[in-house]
């Protein structure tokens, strides 16, 4: 394997999200290189079908890009947890249901060229809602949209954020295909 | 519009591919928070698709995830470049071919919850050998993938990274769906 191996290591920045590191590296001819990498500690993202056939998405404003976006539940792994814990956690917190199913489908590298930041994607069905504490502070709206419509709204580029367009074309293909 | 105004901005660090910032923003209650913030200059991403129905794929270390992942073709924009320059730059660069047809897919950012990352994603066909010079420094192997094998292997969670998971899944929608 043509691995590159770490020379020095530098701590830019330790964020609330996110680590900066910047590294020099041995390439496999034996010249140097620099790799900026982002530390991130993955997160779970959850597509929720309700009973309707539905995907319940959110929309929320996201800083990084200046604009509101839909996107389907998601949020960041605390501290060693479990994936799945988290898809639980986040489905709560997002949407404010629990789901009696959850079916882990693919997990993926975000932006593999530099961060670390894996995601776990889950289908989660049978639907409940659940009395559990909103995450206020992320002004999310809730946003139900037919399966269907969502894979129209992919095909037209009209979901824009890349975990949502995975979550949405495997679910199609699991429950439509 | 739920959006956050920028009180004030830190620029952190000035790299080579990413810069980082570190914001405190007003969020719409009138409360502060802080956004870390990855600015990257964006990138396109190519499914080339060759006359026996392969996608010619790459084969790369990514020192961020600690191991060689297969890809699609794909690299970051250069300051100003426009995207469809760049994908028949990347392609060149990457595999050594050039195509006659670019087609535009999605595009679509690659995790919009901390970089700015945009990325843009094309279909090529008709492809010929080009003799341009080969990014030598990536070390990357070109590997040719049956459409449908490659479609198989997203299924399997074989095929980890994001923008490639999103263009097999989109190619193969469009050419055998």
């Amino acid at each position: 394997m043509k691995m590159e191996r770490t020379i020095d290591k530098k701590l830019i920045y330790k964020g609330k999200i996110i680590d900066l590191e910047v590294l020099d590296v041995e390439l496999p001819d034996g010249n140097r290189s620099k790799r900026e990498i982002v530390l991130h500690r993955g997160a779970s993202a959850i597509i929720p079908i309700d009973q309707d056939g539905n995907i319940v998405m959110v929309r929320q404003y996201r800083k990084p890009v200046e604009k509101e976006l839909l996107e389907i539940p998601a949020g960041t792994l605390e501290e060693g947890e479990d994936p799945l814990h988290c898809a639980k956690r986040e489905l709560i917190e997002e949407i404010g249901y629990g789901a009696k199913s959850f079916e882990p489908l693919v997990s993926f590298y975000s932006t593999p060229g530099f961060t670390t930041e894996k995601l776990f994607l889950y289908i989660a069905r049978e639907l409940y809602k659940e009395e559990g504490e909103a995450d206020f502070d992320e002004f999310i709206e809730v946003e139900k949209v037919k399966l269907e419509d969502a894979f129209s709204m992919v095909m037209d580029g009209k979901i824009e954020d890349a975990k949502s367009i995975i979550g949405i074309l495997l679910a199609y293909q699991r429950l439509k295909g």
